[in-house]
């Protein structure tokens, strides 16, 4: 493939002087553009080493408006990066709509150069290659643009130039050592770039092989090329999907949650007060060890309205020490997480190693409220199952404990709630017409339940369905349940 | 001061049960309240060793509905909060508008350490807890609510406490071999503790000093404490202040934007190819040393409109590798930035340890168009002096290298400008019927750009303003003062 790529093309003096400005005006056109049509983008800059990708960052920033593009610079990874999954790191530099960021070194870096080192196998290499596909297109679908620059040069130009750095050009990269010990394995990167090429050249988001022997030619070609894939894009937004039609709606039949034996799951107040104690206790002394070992957990609270989510949270919440714990309750999103991605207002709360955060209510919400109010499209919630185990995927990977909770009552026992809460003064707040409304649409979100345990339930991230007909019972288990789950990972 | 509370005051149980309730019900409550409204709520709760401030901050979290509480337990510094100005691990912390942050852990507990471990001077101690007042000063007066418990206990309790830490309590906190080298210096941190709650017990933000001996005591009064004082903020919200006459309008004379004698400052193109290019090379250079070193600049444009800040800020960027920079434009605030203190959206965007950011329009908007177009009380510009100043010097203390930038033009030339952009239509975007407004006003942007100079001007962080009559000369000016900055900095 990078035979393409050493063709030994130049771009002279004159050509270049002629085209540049040209050039800049329509960069800068297009990024306003880009800016009305709310479009995010991340162009990333990846090469063999010594071609120079810090001077086409400069070049690019130089031609486009500053105020517009962060410049993004993966070096070494801080310790709040370090605790989190890999992505993490990515996640927080990726640009709201409208902004361009350019990575310099991205999430192609790590798999490449682990895989050369010898620190992670083929299989895993090939892990990371897919999971960096579904990040790609998870991301393209949701509306951003995605460009791929891949900066080549033969050994032979890559060893001249890194010979002699400075020839010719002021602000030349200083060499460091560790660029010497990556070209010593020219043939091994050279090898798996390819490899890791051609694994990740989509449709949505094809790669640009671009020969970087020739700064002008370099420059001017990576530049053009940005500004034509803007411009495509500029010009036929990706098509609303043709407004897929929901899937039939599958007979009403037995869900998930039929098989619950609600009336079984009762405690008394005797056997309520002995076991929540005890699971407390049991919760406590694990959530130190999990902080010594620094494995942090991520529970999610889901449930039917009134099942009783606050006073479980809170059971779980008296059983630790503050300290470790973080509630995120999850309502409209801010202007900021609606400029972005979707799960991007849950990568951002991710905790760091040792502590616990609990989402009340959480990244479901897209295959729950939204799929039956119809705020997301079905084509959005329909691909958002793959996506959401993607991500639980990753914390999972990275060692974080995953804990899924749905809290599940009758229809009747819902009724007697709500109008015992109209009846109790202090307790009207916590009832409002919405929650009529969604009572309402019971069966489809029941459906909607059933679909979402029976595709997101995995063996590393399980859903627990727990009885909350009676809020003892429920309480013991949400704890137990917690309890369980980081008992079985240490 | 602390002999108040060592009187050994005890809660029996029944009390302690009986109070109780009735307290949970009014925190919930009051929290709520609190939510409605929009008041952010610190509660810092710090203490000697072993007077069991992590079942306090437990008891609290129990007690107030975990869903606003966030708490914050201030161990170990990260690396990202390492390398920016101490008090910007907690900017990041503070809460929302309506949200309740507990600090377990606080900006006193550094200062008192360090002292305690004779780490930094009396005079450095004071210095600091000037700071914490201004600071807590500054979050009060912008609404906030910061409450401040100190729990107390006798020497000889806090033996008592240390060597049995257990003793009838499942969940006590394991004392840290640090705690005991705490305690043997009980004396020390007793007489800098007191000094440091008597240099901070102003009426806008009070100590509450806690006998800690007795633990039902100790919870309840906290618990008593932080209601009556959230009840009273509640009840007589901070009045807004008697609209203060603004100053009386300063006899039209001549500002410091008349000493720059503006037709003087001009450069041929050939003048200009070569300075620019000399201080870009020069500036490029020493940013890099900056990395070395791991020394960060924070650059301020601000200037009349159409003065050139875009080209200028440009002209910086292309004299730096693009990864060492960021720039922040600041146009309206996100909502998550306006639910915070105003100065909390550039703390935010602080560089790490050898990176630059330039602000493309600062803080100073607050002394500026917002006192001008009357978007802030005169009360609220006024004081906002102080609060810059000693945000800036946070910075320079920490080894920042700040650098201000006011680009200055005649009103004649402005005109010109704006003319120039309406006739060219690539450049009509530039131009809107804001900028003619503002241009309305020129006589009061220049008193306020006048008053800003005059009181932000620091030794540590001075202003320079940038004669921008001929573009040349400002951009080689620009990127002059940021080279000299930086170069006197390293």
């Amino acid at each position: 493939m990078f035979e393409a790529a050493e063709l030994g093309s130049k771009v002279d003096k004159a050509t270049y002087a002629a085209r540049v400005p040209a050039l800049v005006t329509r960069l800068l056109e297009a990024q306003r553009a880009l800016r009305a049509a709310q479009v995010p983008v991340v162009i990333i800059v990846s090469g063999v080493e010594g071609a120079g990708k810090s001077e086409v960052v400069n070049r690019l920033t130089e031609w486009l408006d500053p105020r517009g593009v962060q410049v993004n610079a993966f070096w070494d990874e801080t310790d709040e990066e370090r605790d989190r999954p890999r992505a993490w790191r990515f996640w927080r530099r990726l640009p709201p709509r409208g902004q361009v960021a350019v990575f310099f070194g991205s999430w192609y870096t790590h798999p490449i150069v682990a895989r050369a080192f010898d620190q992670i196998t083929d299989a895993e290499l090939e892990r990371a290659l897919t999971r960096i596909e579904a990040l790609e297109r998870m991301l393209t679908v949701d509306g951003a643009l995605v460009v791929k620059l891949w900066f080549h040069m033969s050994k032979k130009a890559q060893a001249a130039r890194l010979k002699d750095p400075r020839k010719g050009r002021k602000g030349e990269w200083k060499l460091s050592p560790l660029t010497k010990k990556f070209a010593r394995r020219y043939a091994t990167f050279a090898r798996l770039s390819d490899a890791a090429i051609r694994a990740t050249d989509t449709q949505a988001c094809p790669w640009h092989i671009i020969e970087a022997e020739d700064r002008r030619h370099r420059d001017l070609t990576a530049g053009e090329t940005v500004l034509a894939v803007i411009e495509r894009r500029l010009a036929s937004p990706p098509a609303a999907p043709a407004v897929a039609a929901a899937p039939p709606a599958p007979a009403p039949g037995p869900t998930v949650l039929d098989r619950v034996d609600l009336p079984a799951c009762t405690l008394t107040e005797e056997e309520y007060d002995e076991q929540l104690l005890a699971e407390q206790r049991r919760l406590f002394e694990l959530t130190w060890e999990a902080r010594r070992r620094r494995v942090s957990s991520v529970i999610v609270f889901e449930g039917w309205d009134a099942a009783g989510k606050g006073g479980a949270i809170r059971r779980v919440a008296a059983a630790l020490d503050a300290r470790l714990l973080r509630v995120i309750p999850i309502a409209a999103p801010t202007d900021e997480e609606r400029a972005h991605h979707y799960l991007w207002r849950f990568w951002r709360h991710l905790p760091m190693g040792g502590y616990l955060t609990i989402f009340d209510r959480s990244w479901y919400g897209r295959v729950l409220v939204e799929r039956v109010e119809g705020f997301a499209r079905p084509d959005e919630w329909e691909r958002a199952y793959r996506e959401i185990t993607g991500f639980e995927e990753q914390l999972v990977d990275h060692g974080m404990v995953v804990t899924k909770l749905w809290l599940h009552l009758s229809k009747e026992e819902q009724l007697a709630r709500f109008e015992e809460r109209q009846r109790t003064a202090w307790k009207q707040h916590k009832i409002t017409d919405e929650d009529w409304r969604n009572r309402e649409k019971w069966d489809a979100y029941a459906q909607a339940i059933h679909d979402m345990v029976a595709r997101t339930s995995t063996a590393a991230a399980p859903w627990t369905v727990v009885a909350a007909e009676d809020k003892r019972w429920a309480r013991v288990q949400v704890v137990r349940t917690v309890a369980d789950r980081l008992e079985a990972a240490l």
